[in-house]
């Protein structure tokens, strides 16, 4: 179990990920250059933190607990605890190497085998009124993991990780039910023994769990050709207060609202996913990605537009900002700077915007479609710049994260946040949200791109990068936040990719309407009549 | 305000119009031959029927009503009340042509303006306690419109005619508002004005309405390549009992569960739909339908699958089974038949079962998706019959409802129900449908039909005609009905196109768990704490 809590434990918690995840020079003094000098904080704690609370539960719960899923698989040691207390958000990030321990920890952590088990906790919790967290890869960026205990006087972790397997394949339909715990690669690896992809590819795809996928409506960076993750649910498996609740007979139905699209999105607050049957495909056996500039943002997003409403869109379609598309020239090796905006500049492309297109599938397939793509990007005014910087992109992509680590050390404040609005809004959304971190941050490098584009709209992805407050470091952020969800709200959804959590739920009913959150409560009372699931989050 | 009840009266309530849809004498001998001779039961009622509910509205109820709409838009006389009494199954149907009257009778028929006068006549209903039925088309085939009255002493139907605007269009978004009362062939007349369709066309489009499709998740015939009704939606604005409710802010979100799924298929119960945002397409200038063969239905049903999980569908992808391709070559003389026959067979094809394949759009789209469906289907062993296949079928294929009502002047049962399932459960349901309505029914013509493929699994569609029982018409269909419902259970969803109603909702447990129900009904609590709206329906 030790080596489980260890590969559980969060990379920026030791000094050694740091270590290997530092700047290379060039970057550093570049970001020096655009948002100044940041300076350090605090180096991340070698150690424990001391006054981490001690565990809340009483000795007949932890037995009852422990009759369940083996003494064992009960953890209360203080390094089990904090590893499972909270996301990876900037904040957490932040609160993590802060002196003390100001985020809340769990009681337990609670590790369950399989749904049995899952639904057997959950009768526990019910009679002795424990709130219950569940946690899958603990990526979440929106305090959706906190250990929030709300009213309850204690609060379990219920760890999904040992909900590990591949149950069933039908490849006649196209469908494996794969358990919650499952994480991204993982479930690549069991789907690829029988030839098959799920194509789910978000940022977090290395540690993120199919259970958190399937519970925050994750979208991944190949969305625009796999789908969006509840695109790919046909079945679900909850373990609820009210018992088991499975959702899922058919590709689609007319009896009734789609109960699956409450399911998915619940956030943990409607019952614990325990098991997804999802939609696959065939591994594909030729991947194709490639760069193309286009001379700057509204022609790069009629572009995608174009693509997106008539049937061309690629499978990755993720088109750069000017701002976007100047950091990644000034910083990716990948190619050689000056001789391509040379290049583009004879070709009239002055201030280029970045466009990823890559696709996936059968040799035929992938020949076909990247023809019609392509012919309608030459169309629109879009330089082909070549596969090295598809490639690029694609070695980096789940680089985020790691990065991230590596820029707290040197005292930048970075973090990101994300949209997504109909096409006569995207430009309006877009300059809103850059206007309104502006005001809030001063001299920052603000970042867009579009990830994912539909007939009707398209997302919006802002990467943010400021010098670090070091006297009000999380205020810092939470006014920058705040401003831009402000600035969202009305315009487009507060959260595209990131789900709601803690972070945006002031921000829901702005959404859904109050009538929207009287009908998620209403749903919630009927599942989890003594509100023990998630408490604080979604609503 | 008399042309527009006039408008509204079931063609089979009235002889002329059952006149003009009789059966050509090929037809009536081809029948006799295969389900044995069948007695024209009762001639459909001349006039009115007799001993006609007076309505239970009192004074100030229907004064309250009147301020709010106007006196003439609240209709308390017989022919109002029984024109929106139910919807269109064959029950429906046999029960009108019954000496009595044997169904609900709404108190009143109230016709708002727009989305404000529902609200303001849905608040009127509230403090009256007065159960309401929202009305589109009255095409349900499941009871969805019947004017039960639960436990109230007065029920209303709401009919949502004069809700016929098409509210804004956003070219850009490609979204157009529409209002709820607006009719299939009226949609698209207004949305041709700007270049644009919707693209649905469900069997009802004649009469069915925006409101309709959007409570009820309608699928329409082209929906393979425009999308079920609910893939259209971008919002939905509701009125509630308590209060206005809107939902759908982007193209897709991450803001916990998608509240849309759950007001589209609301059929009613959560809430009046009076404007629906949908996503709409230019009017394509070439539609393109063909017909071809495919030996036998195991051949068809994996052609079919292959299109589906290969990019690879045409807009419309309709499959018949072998006994479905026999009546058409029996009754269509839209073609040489015997010719065709024979020219199959030499190619190997014995047993035909007919797949029309439909492409719209731009020229150049069609071709280029064309050409794929087409080469897929080739190495299917599909051998290709021609355009007249498909433009008999595409000019055919509103007029169902007419020829049943031909149908049951000759005394035969004739019904439709339908389901979806998973690829791998698909011959199987077929099978055992098909077996529970022989084992039911006796001698019976039952046709299959593939309409709408999935990656992961399709509908089938089942058309029954058979000689009715003069003894106990009704008895005989709801028998058939119950058994074919108990073979779907289980296996399939109990509704793919026609929703829940009345006639469904002793299913709808089995297929979301009695959890489903209990959240269903939460949800209502929320919106509807009085249960004034579309009582007995759903849940």
């Amino acid at each position: 179990m030790n080596a489980l809590i260890d590969h559980r434990l969060r990379r920026s918690w030791t000094a050694e990920a740091a270590d290997a995840a530092r700047l290379p020079a060039r970057a550093a003094k570049w970001l020096d250059q655009r948002i100044g000098p940041a300076a350090p904080g605090a180096a991340p704690a070698a150690g424990m933190p001391v006054e981490i609370p001690s565990p809340k539960l009483g000795e007949s719960a932890l037995a009852a607990l422990s009759e369940v899923v083996g003494r064992e698989n009960v953890l209360v040691d203080d390094a089990a605890r904090l590893a499972r207390a909270t996301g990876l958000s900037y904040l957490d990030l932040l609160r993590r190497r802060s002196p003390g321990v100001d985020f809340p920890v769990p009681d337990a952590v609670v590790l369950p085998a399989d749904p049995g088990e899952v639904q057997a906790v959950l009768d526990v919790c019910v009679r002795h009124d424990i709130g219950v967290v569940p946690f899958g890869g603990g990526t979440s960026v929106v305090g959706g993991v906190s250990a929030l205990r709300g009213e309850k006087a204690a609060v379990i972790v219920l760890d999904l990780v040992r909900l590990d397997a591949l149950v069933s394949v039908d490849a006649e339909s196209r469908i494996a039910v794969l358990q919650a715990g499952v994480r991204g690669p993982e479930a690549e690896r069991l789907l690829g023994e029988h030839g098959l992809t799920l194509g789910h590819v978000p940022q977090s795809f290395e540690r993120a769990t199919i259970g958190g996928f399937a519970a925050t409506r994750s979208a991944g960076q190949a969305s625009s050709g796999y789908g969006r993750f509840e695109d790919m649910v046909t079945g679900v498996r909850l373990a609820t207060p009210r018992g088991e609740w499975k959702l899922g007979v058919a590709p689609a139905s007319a009896a009734g609202p789609d109960l699956r699209q409450l399911a998915v999105g619940s956030e943990g607050t409607l019952g614990v996913i325990t098991e997804v049957a999802l939609r696959v495909r065939p591994a594909p056996p030729v991947r194709r990605y490639e760069g193309y500039a286009l001379p700057g943002w509204a022609a790069g997003a009629a572009a995608v537009r174009d693509l997106a409403q008539n049937h061309a869109l690629a499978d990755v379609t993720r088109l750069s900002d000017g701002d976007e598309t100047e950091v990644s020239l000034a910083l990716n090796a990948g190619f050689k700077t000056a001789a391509l905006r040379r290049y583009l500049a004879a070709r009239g492309v002055r201030r280029p915007c970045f466009l990823i297109v890559g696709w996936e599938g059968a040799a035929h397939d992938v020949a076909l479609r990247r023809r019609e793509t392509t012919r309608r990007l030459k169309a629109a005014g879009a330089v082909r710049v070549g596969k090295a910087l598809g490639e690029s992109w694609r070695h980096g992509r789940f680089a985020g994260p790691r990065q991230r680590d590596a820029l707290l050390d040197q005292g930048v404040c970075v973090e990101t946040l994300e949209t997504a609005a109909y096409w006569s809004n995207v430009d309006e959304l877009r300059d809103d949200v850059r206007a309104a971190l502006t005001a809030s941050l001063g001299r920052a490098i603000i970042m867009c791109h579009i990830s994912h584009a539909y007939e009707t709209g398209a997302s919006l992805y802002f990467t943010v990068l400021t010098a670090r407050d070091q006297a009000d470091p999380i205020g810092q952020w939470q006014r920058a936040k705040a401003a831009a969800c402000e600035a969202i709200s009305g315009l487009g959804t507060i959260s595209h990719h990131h789900a709601v959590g803690v972070d945006h739920a002031p921000y829901l009913a702005a959404e859904i309407g109050s009538l929207g959150v009287a009908v998620l409560r209403a749903a919630k009372s009927a599942v989890d009549p003594t509100g023990i699931l998630n408490p604080g989050k979604l609503i």
